[in-house]
């Protein structure tokens, strides 16, 4: 019997409870392990769950549940970076295998969580920390591990993939689409962590991570969110022959590793165009294998319990084989490109004042900042226009120096939308 | 230092060499693996190599290759069933980890091979086997261990899929868009294992047991091929918002499991429907994870390299750390499902006489076999009539004994193609 120790029974930690106990013959005759749930900590012990549990089994001391003889393995479910960090530490120094879904934790104490179990040669498993129920950290670190990844690009956020899919085939307002998003409880009632792109900013940060051997902490991926984009934006693209979609973008050239988060317009033949509503996907290109598309239920607690399931299982013939075994990828230090430095192509929608001579200041200054500019397109007339302007390819840090310009003109209102362009131009 | 002994040294295998080669600081970097080929094992001497190799690696001493004390690991890239299998089984007895590309020796004598691993605690991995370079083998088994998968479909020949792309999207007939893969590379000068679906049958065979965990011998997987199928059928499917593919099905229901490889009409919506050329694709389906889905390149010395060395950093971790791991799923007995029992829908393209009654008596055949008929159209007039039958779902031995009864018709010239319906149909 391997005894789990589970901090935290919020939605993913009450379908593994039930799933461990509805399953518990079927997975033992796929894998001939009997898995038992012997600790369940909890921040409140007076809260209603969705599950039955024995007597003694649910406390409010999470060291305790760490610390008890009969877990062998602790999966942590809690969220947050304390004392979910502290407490896998513990499970770590204490020589029992860890699984967590907790990205934060992971794009910010990584190192040294890793670090502990790779010296201590304990599992520290965390493969629904990324694209739910995908399979995508297993991939990245082991079958690929041989493999010179070039590029991994992710839809890795669910709540902001299903407004701009709303967006784009319902011409809904950004608002209304988030109300829906809440509505079908894929926002949570704060979505500033998805909209903003943070939630994706410590993916990209795993996921860089992983592809590269070079760790690119949550701290060094700039990113950049939805909340600023409308309607108009998205039918903008899509004459350009373009999907919006937010992206986490992790590439590797010459000059080093990048790790970033922003909406960008994508050709509609990449296959990442495709990927609708609150599914996730990423996409991973190198010399050999060229391209890799996975996709898949991104949350939700079914799809991510079963990531959890899929690392304890291992972790549990790890412990019954007695293996050594820590994460496959070594992390050794390399060069991370300053996000100034990365060049892309900007889409910009600019509400200006429609007099004579504003198209000559605003082409004046993008040339200042040695930006040329692809297309300039007008809509609308009277007191103010709107302008759609799209520019060649330049260093971020020349297209924001031209922005900035921009901004300090009289004739601008406001500088509405920013969005890059990824992938080819026609 | 992990010393590799290669069987095999054609195009994977060839591949590999080369990358083991160039990458191997890249490698030992990522991995802390000091990987290198110690032994290569040929049948000729005096083949040209396209790789440089130092003086006493190359050998046509099979069996001296897996004794050699340099050898650490068996990577057996020959193909075929004799003498690669009793080459992989001597390696397993020696205790030394195989790694392997070879879909029919896992598919017709896998449970031994894998019965003999365990038994030892010797890694076989065969992420090579199925996809190319998708990670599959290893998501299946392992991420998706606690999955109660309900269905698997794949597009697992890259050759077939290139025909029926060439078909859809120019018209072009089977006979010339054969042709066109044979110039590309794509197809063998033989390519009777691929159009007839044999090499798709091998690779569900594996799927399914993997998926399901009862083993689905390759005996056991009824297939059929592209080869009768022509351009009209492609555009007939078109017309009714279907896209032909030949799939590779697992699935599990109450009854039983059942793996089987046939061209198949899928709804354009799929996600299978839209994965083009030569790329391959896997649909995962269960209760938890809704769907999933891995695309790539299926085939090809590079992408299927960095497949075996994913399995070749695994083993060699492996060996590292003492483990005595090995595949993460126990296959246990179950039931298979007669492929007789399956429920489908057939499209059926017949050549007819024109004459009066002739719909009354194809009708009638239908009838007697208590298959109903959703839709029937008839294409041309003259001398020959063609008509297109799509029918409702009925078992497979239903629908075989109507077809059986048509053929023995007079009015009926030619049963020309048969295409099941796969999914919902509007």
């Amino acid at each position: 019997m391997i005894g789990i120790g589970l901090l935290g029974a919020g939605t993913v930690g009450g379908t593994l409870v039930r799933r461990l106990v509805d399953d518990r013959s079927a997975i033992a005759t796929k894998t001939g392990l009997d898995l038992r749930i012997t600790k369940i900590g909890v921040r409140s012990l007076d809260k209603a769950r969705p599950f039955e549990i024995g007597e003694g089994v649910l406390t409010d001391d999470l060291n305790a549940v760490v610390d008890h003889p009969d877990v062998h393995l602790v999966v942590e479910l809690m969220g947050g970076l304390e004392p979910a960090g502290d407490l896998v530490l513990r499970a770590i120094e204490a020589g029992k295998p860890v699984i967590t879904a907790n990205k934060e934790l992971i794009a910010i104490r990584g190192p040294e969580l890793i670090a502990a179990a790779s010296s201590r040669g304990v599992p520290l498993l965390f493969e629904a920390a990324v694209g739910g129920g995908i399979p995508i950290i297993r991939p990245l670190s082991e079958t690929l591990a041989g493999e010179k990844i070039t590029s991994v690009l992710g839809i890795v956020n669910g709540t902001t993939n299903y407004i701009l899919t709303q967006m784009a085939e319902h011409g809904t307002s950004y608002g209304d689409a988030l109300a829906a998003a809440q509505e079908l409880g894929y926002a949570e009632p704060d979505p500033t962590a998805d909209v903003t792109g943070a939630d994706a900013a410590a993916k990209a940060s795993i996921l860089a991570s992983l592809a590269f051997g070079t760790w690119v902490g949550r701290d060094q991926v700039h990113h950049e969110g939805i909340d600023n984009l409308s309607a108009e934006d998205i039918t903008a693209a899509q004459r350009l022959g373009y999907t919006v979609k937010l992206l986490a973008i992790a590439d590797q050239t010459d000059a080093g590793v990048c790790a970033r988060v922003y909406p960008a317009m994508l050709p509609n033949d990449h296959p990442l165009a495709a990927i609708r509503g609150a599914t996730n996907a990423v996409y991973v290109a190198g010399p050999a294998i060229d391209q890799l598309l996975f996709a898949g239920p991104g949350a939700g607690g079914d799809p991510t319990a079963t990531a959890v399931l899929g690392d304890v299982i291992d972790a549990a013939r790890e412990i019954l084989a007695g293996a050594q075994a820590a994460l496959r990828i070594q992390f050794s230090p390399g060069e991370i490109v300053d996000f100034g430095e990365i060049v892309t192509q900007w889409y910009i929608r600019l509400e200006v004042a429609d007099q004579p001579g504003v198209l000559a200041q605003i082409a004046g200054a993008f040339g200042d900042a040695q930006v040329s500019i692809e297309s300039m397109s007008q809509e609308g007339r009277g007191d103010a226009a709107r302008l759609i302007i799209i520019t060649h390819q330049a260093k971020e840090r020349q297209q924001r120096a031209a922005v900035a310009a921009l901004e300090g003109l009289d004739i601008v209102r406001d500088v509405g939308a920013i969005i890059r362009v990824e992938g080819p131009t026609s």
